[in-house]
């Protein structure tokens, strides 16, 4: 069993979002991104039949790329992970993304 | 795109814990339980080759089965859906339950 306290996830950096990766196995993928604000995630996509979550934890910004609206706590995207997906941060902002599978 | 706004996910029932499936692919199931106080989720497994991702959004209450321990607002615990788990609310209390894969 993998535990993770997400209120220890707190560090933020100032030259780009901080990444983390909180679990990895086969079937699912976790990172933690905490972002400054004006910082973001590139809007990009994968080549691969899995699902990507996008949940925001803390902050408003906004989803960017295919599915662009404000993002706010307790937004969840989840799409193919092909889909052209990224974050662009108006405050402080920490996200969850899950993947599945990662294989 | 599943948009998903757990804002909205506010319900409780007075005789047994709430659930909802907010997702639900071959590759990820996710699943919103809400508890009122003393309600549970009954120690059960599954023998499949999956994860399965316990998230505490809101209160405070008891991981039960294999990996007992307080249940808090940021804790995740991820394990094969084969190791025995369950859930025990004190407060009122709103988990997120993810399960890769599904099949």
């Amino acid at each position: 069993m993998k535990l993770i306290d997400l209120q220890k996830v707190d560090t933020f950096t100032a030259d780009k979002p901080y990444r983390e990766l909180l679990y990895d196995s086969a079937d699912l993928r976790v990172l933690a991104f905490n972002f400054e604000p004006g910082q973001e995630l590139p809007v990009h996509s994968h080549p691969a039949d899995a699902d990507v979550t996008l949940m925001i934890l803390e902050g408003e910004g906004e989803f960017t790329g295919a599915h662009e609206m404000p993002a706010r706590p307790g937004l969840i995207q989840i799409m193919p992970v092909g889909d052209p997906h990224g974050l662009k941060a108006r405050t402080r902002l920490r996200m969850l993304v899950f993947i599945a599978p990662t294989l």
